[in-house]
């Protein structure tokens, strides 16, 4: 058997980086308060503030599906539904989390290129129904970046948002993968928040290597009220806290990013890459994986050869790069699928 | 304002032990398989079945809250109740939690001494409601080490699965500190599991300072059917696993018992102390907690000069040790009370 | 064996009054809107604003387990709680419904004489807790009559009314026998609802005899909103909803609280008859119910003749009155207790 | 405004029976002992074993939904799965009830034609996931006869029981309108259930015009184990109960099943009179509902006229009959439709 090669399969298969593994060796030092009293917890909110550059109340919880699921439970009630894009990870890889924490709601599936849910197709949805007898769409949560490693336009934001305050839709941004989309997007953190008018955030720590668990952020603040309680109930409160919360007022002010835009370059070069080779990308490259169809034979090949990487939606191969993946990874991935192909 | 010393206040205010740190960064190492497809988490189950000398099915989530809430939801339907003792964790401090998790089962309060549940009292519980107006109790829910810092010995824990056998009630154990309750026991591991007759273990690994996460161990294995998809769907999977797994398989041979037995040694010799100064524990200190009534005024200067402890259940103030504690932390609590004692 | 005579074992053994029954055969006739849309559930809210002379938002649901269960889901969050009598028919007789319909929620049993929340003994609780490991009071269900048939004088309403506001608890009252409590107190319907500051009612229409279903009344309008959603999620709305509608618009303006007042009569005639035989009342006969404590083999040998009575809280035995309870049904009660009595 | 006529708009819009009615006003005679206890009730689970020639558990709850709902909370935990017809009424028609009572369980939509589940297309969707993201679907519900009105036969039944039994996939059946499918497939009642592998069915006895409540029947006793329980959790277990139980025994034996021929055979006659206007009904008329598309100005004029009828999936509009729907109400809708057609 040929020895596995994960590289390439998901940023969740990276360490924390190594400065954000100092940070926490460091806060192991001593004995502090629990449960999220102590100091460097205190900080993560108002460093948060500093980031976004606007108030925010913000929270942290150990995953993303936590994130997710507890922020649709302050949007919505159990009688009422979520829409999002057919392809959202909430409805798609979470296995029932959202309906379970927000006691029932349905998750609405809606349409739209390149893994983003289409204005009109929204729109169109919530028009349908409109009786006692079918859950009323009270949210919609977008991915940033997308599930397909795409990064909504502040103007594409803006659209969705017009449509949710017509219909009194809420917003949540999952942001599992947050600081690609800013790397992407440029600007200031606070401008897509702006422009889609989000409400709450999911604010992806552990896919960036940054911590050990993600932060959920509140732009509209009487909703968090009761959020510490609902955290605790739905058992996201760390006794330990500060090795979550440790890492971040030091890596947010530049370092994160960084990263961000370090596995955004590893992408886009994967990306020309592929293209180069006559593999064109299914999805525009806009943040940090890159989607391909490959001809059955050298995806197998390339498996049996010990390269680890996932088929997806829409009949794709992803392929992930994070803050470790190495211009030296996608020249021998490359080089591989080369030698694969003209073999064939 | 005085400088604020959390030494006692909880295990919780405690860090990881340094070898738990040291192989924590060891195990940030590389690109390995997310979602616990990793060596370090596959080894983690084969690490618990040597340990009991029993085969088991474990799994890991991230707190108490979620191993306790999660094990019961194993237990029983929503249309249930679980009994416990009155000052057990599961009903007092996790905000509902159980409730939540079990999708709407009561917890059922029942008194015994030194924190204990009494037999005769649970069996005179189980016998008061037969009818389907109330929810029928299928669970028990033991404390090891208990909330009040005692240990039920093997011949209460055999008096106690009798009952639940005759009444067809599995059992529970919160194993918040069970590594203290095993190091006061002697024995082996699986002593306890065979006299209690325990169906799963809530299994403590962050106050004892091990791991940033906890184990839920079935003992018995049909019951674990359609774990790993609750896990998930409750929010409780790691993406990065290794993170929370690596420690143990080494640990788990000889440090944590050792951790264990030393935290409550340095209970033993602050009870001692207490005692020494006319302070009598109030319950028998056999784990790593001491439990004392102090005069107010004693316990508000002592708080005045930076000390932090919590006032429990039954009007007593808790102290407790960890693997930090040292001979000299105890020394200058006990010369402190012993001073503001004089003093009065 | 003896015939069985449920004639004092429950207002739940009679059927609907023949008035009732007549008009609900009367709206049987033709086809008509689905769903409550039909003209007799229209006129319905009408009908109770017109009693409470104040404006209401009315609902129907099957059952009183129902009507509870749903009030409380929209006064306090999953990861709240909802302080009840010790003896609450919420806690004790619902099989956690009010936890599985609220996702969760907590009841606090809170001691008081004569089955009424001590309003001192909330306010301790409210004051006990205030850390987010516990959930927060944030409602009080009061029951009108209580379960062991006494009624809340407006006074102490009114006491229990500023504890709540003082800590911001929201007040539900259960009224399955709340037309019994109103012929107790005489006075206008709408007195007991203010002096209470009653946000949500639970109206008892099924052991009345009046309908066969319950009223969810609605005092303060916007908690109010989504409830018809949260209706037909809890499987709660009638298709042919004028079928529990129909009677009430003509009754609730005089019969129904005449039944109440006559079931209220035949409950303090059978006080007294007991009192006169030597077997004191437990609790003040103030509603259709009466609770004494008879001799064991008294009460073995009524059984052992066919009557059927209830054993209930505090040792008592439970005898209910209600719309079809006769004279003669008194007199031979109190005749075969005397008779067995003396042979003792 | 014109009259409104609900002759066609659902069979929901039909009273009880007359001889229902009259079994039911029987019952309100005395008092009885209450949650079913009664003779009635005990009546009808024997009623229905000798109905299905097999012996059932049967339970009495007040609607579909709940007979639905609480179906599938039978044979699904909150991180399984449901696969249902696009169109089914579970998923398009009870509000997240579904979601609700089981705990978060997810409605999967499979496509079919004439509103059948296509074995081909729901076991592709059982092969689709295999992994713990996404939840395994553990249920089947099928509607019998379907949402457009179209009845599966004992083949195409005994086909999606061969992938189920493949899978592991439990069956029920949602038998809003089962009468209507019996009368259509003649035969015995058992025989659906045999071909199917039914583990619950979900009786119609409201829509009928039987009953005021339904039932939930068990094949598979074991499956059946505390129901009762979870019945009176979800505030479906009736304290008088008679009033729903009391037509049963008698009815079922011959009467209610004619009723649902009449229905049947009503729709028949309507499809037949569309189809000789030219307007062929869109499938099948098996049971008791006709599906055309109405010219949009022929619909709009009709209902200007009076006559309401709902748009229904597919772009169609649905005409209902029951057992109250008469040769002339027929004849009265045909001729207005044909005159309406005519002068356009």
């Amino acid at each position: 058997m040929s020895p596995t090669d994960y590289t390439f399969a998901s940023d969740n298969v990276a360490g924390l980086h190594p400065q954000a593994l100092a940070l926490l060796s460091e806060a192991n030092e001593g004995v502090v308060a629990a449960y999220g009293e102590d100091a460097a917890t205190r900080n993560f909110e108002e460093a948060l503030s500093s980031f976004f550059e606007m108030p925010v109340k913000a929270f942290l919880v150990f995953n993303g599906t936590a994130a997710n699921a507890l922020s649709l439970a302050s949007l919505v009630k159990p009688y009422e539904a979520v829409a999002c894009h057919r392809h959202a990870h909430a409805d798609l890889d979470e296995c029932n989390a959202p309906e379970f924490f927000t006691g029932g709601a349905k998750l609405i599936p809606i349409d739209g290129k390149n893994g983003k849910v289409g204005p009109k197709m929204l729109e169109a949805k919530l028009q349908e129904r409109d009786d006692v007898h079918f859950p009323k769409i009270r949210a919609l949560t977008l991915t940033l970046s997308s599930e397909v490693g795409t990064v909504y336009t502040l103007s594409e934001l803006a659209e969705l948002k017009e449509v949710c305050q017509k219909y009194r839709v809420r917003v949540h941004l999952d942001g599992a993968r947050f600081f690609n989309a800013l790397a992407a997007l440029g600007g200031q953190p606070g401008d897509c928040i702006r422009a889609s008018g989000a409400d709450v955030l999911s604010l992806g720590l552990v896919k960036i290597g940054a911590a050990l668990g993600e932060g959920v952020v509140f732009f509209d603040e009487p909703l968090s009220d009761g959020f510490a309680y609902r955290r605790k109930q739905a058992a996201q409160l760390s006794s330990k806290m500060r090795f979550i919360s440790a890492p971040i007022p030091t890596l947010i002010k530049a370092d994160i990013v960084d990263w961000a835009r370090h596995a955004n370059t590893m992408a886009s070069s994967l990306g020309n890459g592929f293209r180069a080779l006559g593999i064109e990308p299914v999805f525009p490259v806009e943040a940090n994986a890159v989607f391909v169809r490959l001809k059955e034979d050298v995806a197998q090949r390339l498996r049996g050869e010990g390269w680890v990487f996932y088929d997806f939606v829409e009949n794709t191969q992803r392929f992930v790069c994070h803050w470790g993946t190495t211009a030296q990874n996608i020249e021998r991935l490359l080089s591989d699928v080369q030698r694969i192909s003209a073999s064939q």
